[in-house]
């Protein structure tokens, strides 16, 4: 029969378990953040190549298609040892069919490239491609963050994941800011959806920054310090407050491309800082968690004599320094007649360890909310005016332009409406 | 290479195999429901035998710990079929220690029924321990509910743990009132313990019926439209509004007894009913799930012919009656061609639904936040007063009863003062 000591120990190897996990899946999410790196240099050239109608930037484009190639079989290879043939309860299906749904995406890709070779779609075309295509990698890192069971390691990952995210408003908005200055001519619902990406951006920056530790915070702040900021912020301003169809200087489009450029290769550094953390503090915790489970093992060794069981019915005191967080270590009054109460101890401390590791995560995905609130809006308007999801996204961030709103207080709108009905 | 179809599969087995994990805990549930009748029952007799001082009830509660011990065989028997060797990642680990905790709990009620037969314990002695091992099993049951990664099985939690808690208030008031009849005077601080159980008892039922189906709720408007409630409800008035120190009618001892006893009683064919439909439930979504699943691997058929890749790139339209209740369901207009297409439906399908799913589950488990905030405040006293745990709840209620405040309202003052100092 087992006993209280086997199921401490039981929880303690979920403990290890669920950390090992977190570390395979930290893996993957290092590879997908090199993977979206990758692909927004991919999508630019190509925008350039196609814009010079597949006369320039063909063999930079044919570099980088390489390169993302090379991390996409490490994507893959990655995908593969995750272990889908023991299904296993918990959060498996979420991230899964995430996987899934992006794995359709990098089997398209072949398909795209070869549109834009033949030159056969638009820049514009092209470019909501592998937006869609960075949106599949995007949401498998939501759900590793939203999914992860330690706090700690949440924390990074929404940080992770909102820089990322924050970073591919960045490339989208290097685009679209392309896109209007090849045009010669300011479009307000151009500029619009530019100064909607530069909010995004923003939003996603501030809340990477809450979550971020300071180290990584300075880091952040340090690479904003430079020179090409100021001229982006300058070329903002220009690109923002143009009146409707005041021309626009079409030589400017390099100096643009490249002044997005430099900032967000600068967030590489940013991005990698953080997925270097993220592996740390996985194996870090592997390793402290495995120092606890020695500490349980070395309670069930034989010359464990029987304690007195009715300390269960007697109240323990809390130990000094709180319990909530202290590990499994051995106490101090050491074993043998007090046997007994030191596991029960060990229990108490585990049990109430959990708890503030619960609580706390509950706070760092409520961050998470957001996205959540967006995403179950838009299902609402694809279900009930049976939209595409890119058209439900359309629509609310055009609702969202319109009523000079952020597109959380629309989507809060939406649901509101949706209760009402 | 493993293909988007594989993770899709994968994804469904996950869900089957948490489902599978969810029938284990609810038949582990089931059982913990009826020792926790058991153990009330037990306590009722343990206080009327010590009341007697031996002389009566030796030979019913002699029979009442037979039951018991039957029950928590079988208790420790589904425990032992709980997988401990296979470390796995997930809610493992809260669950276990709740078990280690009880399993404590369990390994001592032998020697605290040898402490009642040689009358070594009072009758507040021997009440409090069996407060403390229900306890202890209502936290298995607490962190199955928390736990369940399925919104409509959580949801069944939840109202049975709620239910369960207030029958465990009924239980302790039964024991409080007949205590206080017992020394034949009324005494303001045991009034104020029983109006307090009162209260949190209702609080508990209350959720349990926001939660419950409109059959259960039935049920159990039904159980509680009976004769003995109005006499209890008047023997409750009598003892609550008595003056401090008024004579009570020691006589009426047995009389209350015998009325919350009926109450308690007919409570538990409530209690039953929701652990039958908790059961029917996870079978009845396992059969469907597997269905699902069975849809899934037909399209891996050898037939299946390479679709049009480029489909990941158009705009799916949402299908008719909203995707988030859809299954996964083969599309009407069946494969061949639109094979490709077909699956990416399915994905997508499947990624809406779990994450409505999601938000349905943290709807179902902010209902569980009251009670985290008062484990969260415990802790936080008796870290920073170096209370037992015990201490820390007796602090807490005696603040309640104090200011005349419920017991949340008291926990959120204690974590609002932390967050100040």
């Amino acid at each position: 029969m087992k006993s209280g000591l086997n199921f401490l120990v039981a929880a303690k190897r979920c403990e290890i378990a669920e950390l090992q996990q977190l570390a395979l899946t930290s893996a993957l999410v290092n590879v997908s953040a090199r993977l979206v790196h990758g692909l927004q240099r991919e999508r630019g050239l190509c925008n350039l190549y196609l814009g010079s109608l597949g006369t320039r930037f063909a063999e930079a484009r044919a570099q980088q298609i390489d390169d993302c190639r090379r991390i996409e079989a490490e994507l893959r290879a990655c995908f593969d040892t995750l272990d889908t043939d023991s299904a296993r309860p918990g959060h498996g299906a979420r991230l899964f069919s995430r996987i899934a749904y992006l794995l359709h995406g990098l089997d398209a890709l072949p398909a795209l490239r070869q549109q834009v070779d033949a030159l056969q779609w638009s820049a514009r075309q092209a470019t909501e491609a592998y937006v869609r295509l960075i949106a599949g990698l995007l949401a498998v890192v939501f759900e590793a963050a939203d999914s992860a069971g330690d706090p700690e390691i949440s924390r990074l990952l929404v940080a992770l994941f909102n820089f990322m995210q924050g970073k591919e408003f960045a490339g989208q908005e290097r685009a679209a800011g392309s896109a209007l200055l090849a045009t010669g001519r300011a479009e307000t619902g151009e500029q619009q959806r530019l100064l909607h990406l530069i909010e995004s951006q923003e939003r996603c920056l501030q809340v990477f920054t809450e979550f971020s530790s300071p180290e990584v915070g300075a880091l952040w702040a340090q690479t904003q310090a430079s020179a090409p900021l100021a001229e982006l912020e300058r070329m903002r301003r220009i690109l923002g407050t143009a009146a409707h169809s005041a021309p626009l200087d079409a030589s400017q489009c390099q100096a643009w491309f490249d002044c997005c450029s430099l900032r967000i290769d600068g967030m590489k550094a940013v991005e990698d800082r953080l997925a270097q953390d993220l592996q740390r503090v996985c194996e870090e915790k592997i390793t402290a968690a495995r120092g606890d489970l020695q500490a349980c093992l070395a309670l069930s060794a034989p010359t464990a004599a029987a304690g007195d069981p009715l300390s269960f019915f007697r109240d323990t005191p809390a130990p000094p320094g709180g319990s909530a967080g202290a590990g499994l270590a051995v106490p101090a009054h050491g074993y043998g007649p007090q046997l007994e109460r030191s596991i029960l101890e060990l229990v108490q401390a585990q049990a109430r360890r959990l708890q503030t590791m619960g609580d706390e995560l509950d706070t760092v995905r409520a961050s998470l909310n957001e996205r959540k609130l967006i995403e179950r809006a838009k299902g609402l308007l694809m279900a009930h005016r049976q939209l595409s999801e890119e058209e439900a996204h359309k629509t609310m961030r055009q609702m969202a332009m319109n009523q000079n709103r952020r597109l959380i207080e629309v989507a809060e709108a939406v649901l509101a409406m949706a209760a009402v009905l």
